[in-house]
């Protein structure tokens, strides 16, 4: 079902002091910043092993990153997995009662396609689900 | 600095309910579930590419994965990184600055040599560093 840990979206409230710990201190390389306007987020890509740590920073008081920091303070977002068959494996968990946020694969941050499941279906945890393109 | 992610740590209250999600809808394999007296918890392994899901259940509600469920829920608990050479990769954070919750390596779940560093140099997320045996 999953081929890997694709990342761990881990909001934070300064891109720039987030990067103080994990690029300066733990040594992570910074692959990229990018801009993803539709969500009001800018995330700076850390790969580590076959994974990578996304550093989410909201750009906007309306952004979901900006309204979760707002309840939650900084932490992890949200844990992605890496499949192939975006469409089909979405079908499939739906087909045994995963309830979905993202019925259809959208576009997300690296050109990737992505779908995050209900955290209602997931014991409260954001799961996303992104495909690579080939 | 870290080689990889090593786990990801899942606070759950009843594993064999978390295990309906992760095992038989997402179809992870469980490897072993392991009982780590110390920390009053039962973990459950579930390995995903070259990383592991870890599914923590208190066995006690003095554990301190009972007492993270009673304040924030079900949810990621910690965040751990593979490392080589832990004791000296704890020194060489302590020297620049990052807080540590374990000073000196411990013994964690599945024979490993693990630390926690302080939340409070992490942005309040719990981040663990482990060493395999080799």
């Amino acid at each position: 079902m999953f081929d890997k840990i694709d990342h761990i979206g881990i909001a934070v409230n300064n891109l720039e002091e987030a990067l103080l710990l994990y690029r300066d201190k733990f040594g992570l390389q910074l692959k990229d910043i990018e801009l993803v306007e539709e969500q009001k987020v800018k995330i700076a890509f850390l790969p580590v092993g076959e994974s990578k740590i996304e550093l989410l920073e909201p750009t906007d008081p309306d952004s979901p990153i900006a309204i979760f920091l707002q309840k939650s303070g900084e932490g992890i977002h949200h844990l992605a997995f890496q499949v192939t068959g975006l469409e089909e494996k979405l079908k499939a968990l739906q087909a045994i009662g995963v309830r979905l946020v993202d019925e259809k694969p959208r576009h997300g941050a690296g050109g990737a396609l992505i779908a995050f499941l209900h955290p209602r279906s997931t014991g409260g945890l954001l799961i996303e689900l992104c495909q690579h393109k080939q």
